[in-house]
């Protein structure tokens, strides 16, 4: 199966809006074995949805559109696509009364007559419950195909795509020959792409037909497998063969599937091991601290850490010896280490992170240039330290920094645990 | 002047890859005058392309496409266009060499064959150089129209934008009678939408034609200016008398136009007045922090700061007495500022900024539900603390709490210049 998408939004042809709900779209759609096979984004008028919607309509027969379902006078969509189908526009007056009570519900006052029309439904067609809005989602079938209208606001669209478009297209199909397009996402961090399909060399053929996507981030390196075109129950099964062809190919560089974070595998680890943990931070100033944090209940964990961006902040309050500092440099393997080490004992935890470097763009020298920085994992009596030569911007230089801080962890985890009880270490 | 955007590329419509491309050549486009009226998105196949490309022809005789122009087989893009034109490929032997020397230069040893492609230009095209990649664009005109074709890759399109697509543009124009659509955008935080609505009363008719949006985030509300449709210097003049009309109406609410950041004001308000900054995190977790270190050249005023998630690193490290714990529980005004105290003494610093609250999804209480927060800033012997009610998921909450805490800093900071010399209060 097949259709168009037809977004509709002058704020999008002016670049004030950036279009999401075309990939949102596109991703659920062949997920579930439609392809989406054009998008044509057109501005607010009557004319230019018109000429859209029905040379769609020409091709493939079903149409998606998203935006102009709105009150006021910008928003036509349902109007044209009614006059296309020859239909009349009654109005709802059961969805009207709904309209009504939300808008008590909420305290807005009465309701103005421009959302009136919002309750007015081409006749013969299908209204969508959309209760993230005022305006209802549009199904209307006739001769000229199908049109399904949702709203233009993405958070609005998205209900209305899992709660009535998905579920009805998958009804629709049902009995057909339906092939469906998924993936699924390893994420790998502490290596390069170009190493990394080293490591994979000879793999294509054998995870085949599912194919293999390098996906480089800050993060690390995305591998995206997809099956393409196939029922959906061998899609799955191919993925899983796929993906337990690859994880051990991968070893410890995988750390989590679909959008997985590495912080929240290492609290993971860390609190099934006892630990409670701490950090350090210099030019990450606060970004390793905010990335633990951002994972709900890491305070079962995490109970803090010095941002150590001053050299005073990090003799004073770290403890790190100005001997030390004075030798080898605020950025330095044994400051590094002497951070981890301070804020472990300052808070009183067994588990430290700290992060010290030049994340530029300026403070670069000839020995430690821009992108060189020193990150140390320290738990119980254990301690790593290594030296990085990151590329890219501040920014960049900062979330790979973090990133292979919380990697460095993990590694020492994983040894931890392993040492124990080798059953554990997998 | 208007034309059509075609964006090819398999990955926009199964969802893997977000369409940035289009807002960025709208905003450029309606900046110099061109107004972009539709946008089609279109796998990478011949007849897909072909179809897209004549028809956008068709209505406005001049295209731009991104995408396609790679060396691989799913590039197709210049083939299929010259045929629309009736225009055989002609090897460009100067581009060939430059292409064989650029890939001596970067060690990528021998050049592909696969590669030679890429310097094969439509007969009567221009090659629109293209620094950032291999594949150069093309300017193609002839009877069907004008087709500018751009790489898909988001920085290369964007270096061709900036360096031939829109001088060519403005050029071609020159003379004629050419309006612009243009926009400027102030920023404000500490005002809810509606508040400001009010404030801002009855200014759409001072300022018209130019129009006012209100556009609402976690830092605050922004307000984009729009002149629309005007010569490009009464567009420029009208948007600089519409900021100069709307500026005092906004106070001490405006921070900064365009992309600027709360964070760089206050540090360099800090820096003026001779201040040091420190920083007391509770439930943003290193957030400020990171925020203020993103700036560069914040290690001249920021010195670091604690994250005291547990109440032992508020006690222990920020010197929190336990019976102000007791008392007022972790999440208070007396905290807050106790915080704010204790973290300027422990770093030695003038100015400091404290955040403790409930960010949730977990912790509320009736008293204190989640989103309640309470920023603190001190700046010498002064401090302020608020309290908040935010709204939003945890990573709203505490994105809101960072601007706040700012926010709050930068109004002593006011107060205090002004005190000392009213002439710098402004």
């Amino acid at each position: 199966m097949e259709l168009e998408l037809v977004t509709i939004g002058n704020e999008l042809l002016l670049g004030f809006t950036l279009d999401t709900n075309t990939a949102e779209l596109a991703t659920a759609l062949n997920a579930v074995g439609v392809r989406l096979v054009r998008s044509t984004t057109v501005a607010d008028t009557p004319d230019a949805i018109r000429d859209a919607v029905r040379d769609a309509l020409a091709r493939t027969g079903f149409v998606v559109t998203t935006g102009g379902l709105g009150p006021t006078r910008d928003d036509v969509t349902k109007k044209v696509v009614a006059d296309l189908f020859g239909a009349p526009l009654d109005l709802d007056a059961e969805y009207l009364e709904e309209l009504r009570k939300r808008f008590e519900r909420l305290g807005r006052g009465p309701m103005s007559e421009k959302n009136r029309s919002q309750a007015e439904i081409p006749r013969g067609a299908v209204a969508l419950q959309n209760p993230r809005g005022t305006a209802p989602g549009v199904w209307l079938e006739g001769p000229p195909g199908v049109v399904v209208m949702l709203p233009g606001v993405p958070h609005e669209m998205r209900g209305l795509l899992e709660t009535e478009l998905v579920p009805r297209l998958v009804r629709r199909m049902a009995g057909s020959d339906t092939t469906v397009t998924r993936s699924r996402l390893l994420r790998t961090t502490g290596i390069a792409e170009s190493s990394l399909a080293d490591e994979l060399e000879g793999v294509d053929e054998r995870i085949a037909p599912v194919t293999l996507a390098y996906l480089p981030s800050l993060e690390g390196v995305d591998l995206r497998l997809t099956a393409w075109h196939m029922a959906a129950a061998a899609a799955d099964a191919a993925l899983e063969d796929a993906v337990q062809a690859i994880l051990p190919l991968l070893g410890r560089r995988y750390y989590a599937e679909a959008d997985g974070d590495l912080a929240a595998v290492v609290l993971d680890g860390l609190g099934r091991a006892g630990h409670r943990l701490a950090t350090a931070e210099s030019c990450t100033g606060g970004l390793l601290g905010e990335r633990i944090t951002a994972i709900g209940g890491s305070s079962a964990v995490y109970v803090g850490g010095v941002v150590a961006y001053a050299n005073e902040v990090k003799g004073g309050v770290l403890e790190v010896s100005p001997d030390i500092l004075e030798r080898h440099g605020a950025v330095s393997e044994e400051v590094a280490r002497a951070m981890a080490r301070g804020v472990a004992e300052r808070l009183g935890v067994s588990a430290a992170m700290a992060v010290t470097g030049v994340a530029g763009p300026g403070g670069g020298t000839p020995d430690k240039p821009v992108g060189t920085v020193y990150v140390a994992a320290r738990l119980g009596d254990a301690d790593r330290v290594v030296r990085l030569g990151l590329s890219g911007d501040r920014d960049a230089v900062r979330r790979r920094s973090a990133q292979a801080a919380l990697d460095l962890l993990r590694g020492l985890l994983a040894r931890s645990v392993g040492a124990e009880d080798p059953g554990l270490a997998g």
